[in-house]
């Protein structure tokens, strides 16, 4: 049979994965389709040819416009990254009757209404798989598996390099910029990590989850986003104390039509199985009204593993560009387009959690009760309070658990102890999710 | 437009609960499918009309031959379970046009060829995501998401009777008979519960996954089958001991082209993901060439969550059957069933494990050389030896870890210590899997 040819654009390490597994796995990939996948043409400004892999000079160019209007080939695999010129490129390759895979979570978190569109327009659709979750299969999953059902709440562990980062803090004791340089050194860190460590990958593909499982759009400017770097030893043993684990959570829910999305780190139940969750390792736990909880678990980022989810989506597309009639592709979010609507989102303020706070100052008497009484007078309740050291001449920890409480009366507590002169520092605090 | 029709044979608890998904969630399931789903007729020998949930005596038949056969209905949803009539009715239901939805695993582990090529031949599909895992989507993620890659081992806690039991004997101390008991009042085992605690409902689904993962088929008879009853209090605290946890694991692992299928109680370690499955629920742990491992977790049973996954298949059949053409339906298997071959299976003989082993005798002098010297003239070595108490009185345990050691081997040194007088009952071993 005819083979599906593909065009790549970007062949970095995610794209080398692509064509190892391909070559590597013909005969299987064959077998399951009913006729060959072939590389037609790789995109990419500094690419050597690697006769090892099959990337022959003649296959190998740095003119991806040429490559995404050729005729001759059928799916095009954007692995460029960055906005531009990958958005371009993709809505070229639809328009000229190509279908797409792509695991640019960045762009698509912007641009996903737009391509999305254009997709059902061309009739054509756009594979995504190895944006969120590497090689766990979580867009399919919600997209497909869980459609007959409706989503209440997503919790993700969806940044390896965080993931990592907060595993060895807890494990080792060491300090937030020892293991991000050791991790800058051992290449599970960017040498810039700030899209990383600061949250804003995890909310991109926050609001990727957000569209499959809501089946409506939030841009990442609407996801309260924190980062990891103001973690520090005291708050990991204080979690361990209160039986919590701190993970960097993207967190959304539904409730009435609202959505509430927001990227931070989260003090969750240590012999909860998203606790378990260690080094580099990605989960998305999900929870359904009639599935009830469900948890998705794997490597969300490296070579191979987010290599097989790009394969997996050129081989959905490819079954269904043999098939007779061409067939019923896939809405990439599960809808038509004209049934996913703009989010409401709920403003972070009108967020009811849980917090563990922690105060460093002198311990002296009265400091615990001038901080308990401005907690009061917001309407913040103190579920437990640990002050273990006891020397009034050095500053101590003070922490606290509370009850439920507003985003916003937190804040504003938090403001009117933070002017208190005897505070030796900005009070911290982490927000819970006890019954997740 | 035209409505997708659904003929239900059999709606007993999960039956209804379809029937709830698809009522309450009508308007999604039509925003997501552009046309309306609809139940044209229900056989059940014993259901009665229920109008609230839209099942007026006009939809209800004990004539499930009569419903195959109707030329307005688009897919059969068959939860009668059983072999038969359950077989020949998806054989007529294919042969007649229509696709198939299906939760019956025992059957498919037996029929699985038959029907899936009745399927092919027909032009039609089976869907039978409920059959293993219950709500999670462990059926399409083997078939498309892992489609790329190579399987290398499925650890799968697919029964959740069993896993109830153990995390309740593990967790209160109660023995296995008065969990049993406790489980039957409470619902979460049969009254006849051998199905699932000799393990045969767990080797069912592990034929299934074994044709998903690897391309091959394996009959029920040719899995090595062990079930929990036998498991003591005195195993689950030297399984502690040792960093261990006792799980009812259905495991499937591939080298050379020939498969090792077994379902018995595994100490797996204390730490792993797996390990923190409790209660009834279920998960399936895959290790890929490519991808690593990754782990799927929800609810295993029950009407809601086995639902979700009936009406997810339904969704997916729908939307193809709207599609001009028809379109691309999966290969039931992920192959077409010409590329499916019969697997070549190791016997239990040749497996090789490490080994737990837990022996009876007076704690006198020479009964742990003893056992030794047979071990090791078994060529079984031997790593790690207990034994706590020191009273020549009484009948003690002697427990041991070995090193990795043939099947074949064990059983032949076990069979000659059982010979000794000395011993006060036969050896219990169990199988240990560290690196999962």
């Amino acid at each position: 049979m005819k083979p599906v040819r593909i065009g790549l654009l970007g062949c970095g390490t995610v794209g080398t994965g692509v064509v190892k597994l391909l070559r590597g796995n013909a005969a299987m990939l064959e077998r399951r389709l009913g006729a060959p996948i072939e590389i037609a043409a790789v995109a990419d400004l500094i690419l050597k040819p690697n006769p090892s892999l099959g990337l022959t000079a003649k296959l190998i160019t740095k003119d991806g416009a040429a490559v995404v209007e050729r005729p001759d080939i059928d799916i095009i695999v954007e692995l460029f990254g960055g906005h531009e010129p990958a958005r371009t490129f993709i809505l070229k390759a639809l328009a000229s009757g190509k279908d797409v895979v792509t695991a640019n979570k960045a762009m698509l978190a912007v641009h996903c209404e737009e391509i999305f569109r254009a997709a059902e327009k061309a009739g054509r659709t756009v594979g995504f798989e190895a944006s969120v979750g590497g090689g766990i299969p979580i867009i399919r999953t919600l997209r497909e598996a869980l459609a007959g059902d409706r989503q209440r709440a997503v919790y993700g562990i969806v940044n390896g390099t965080c993931n990592y980062i907060l595993t060895r803090m807890s494990e080792q004791g060491q300090e937030f910029a020892e293991v991000l340089a050791e991790a800058q050194r051992s290449g599970l860190a960017e040498a810039n990590p700030a899209l990383d460590i600061d949250g804003h990958d995890a909310a991109h593909k926050l609001c990727l989850l957000v569209a499959l499982a809501f089946g409506v759009t939030i841009k990442p400017a609407q996801v309260h986003t924190e980062g990891i770097s103001a973690i520090t030893q005291h708050d990991i043993a204080y979690a361990r104390e209160l039986g919590f684990t701190i993970k960097l959570l993207a967190i959304a829910k539904e409730e009435n039509g609202v959505i509430e999305a927001r990227v931070h780190p989260t003090m969750i139940p240590r012999n909860h199985l998203l606790a378990g969750v260690g080094d580099a390792f990605n989960a998305i736990y999900i929870q359904g009204e009639a599935l009830g909880s469900t948890m998705y678990y794997g490597k969300g980022a490296g070579q191979m593993p987010t290599a097989t989810a790009v394969v997996a989506d050129i081989l959905d597309i490819a079954r269904h560009r043999i098939a007779a009639g061409g067939g019923a592709r896939s809405y990439p979010l599960g809808f038509p387009m004209a049934q996913i609507k703009r989010a409401r989102v709920k403003p972070m303020d009108d967020v009811v959690c849980e917090y563990y706070l922690r105060f460093m100052a002198p311990d002296k008497p009265g400091v615990l009760g001038a901080i308990a009484s401005v907690l009061g007078r917001n309407r913040i309740s103190i579920a437990s309070v640990i002050q273990q050291e006891r020397n009034a001449e050095v500053t101590v920890p003070v922490v606290m658990r509370t009850h439920e409480a507003r985003e916003r009366d937190l804040k504003r507590a938090l403001a009117q102890i933070r002017r208190f002169r005897i505070m030796k520092q900005s009070p911290v605090f982490i927000r819970i999710e006890e019954r997740l």
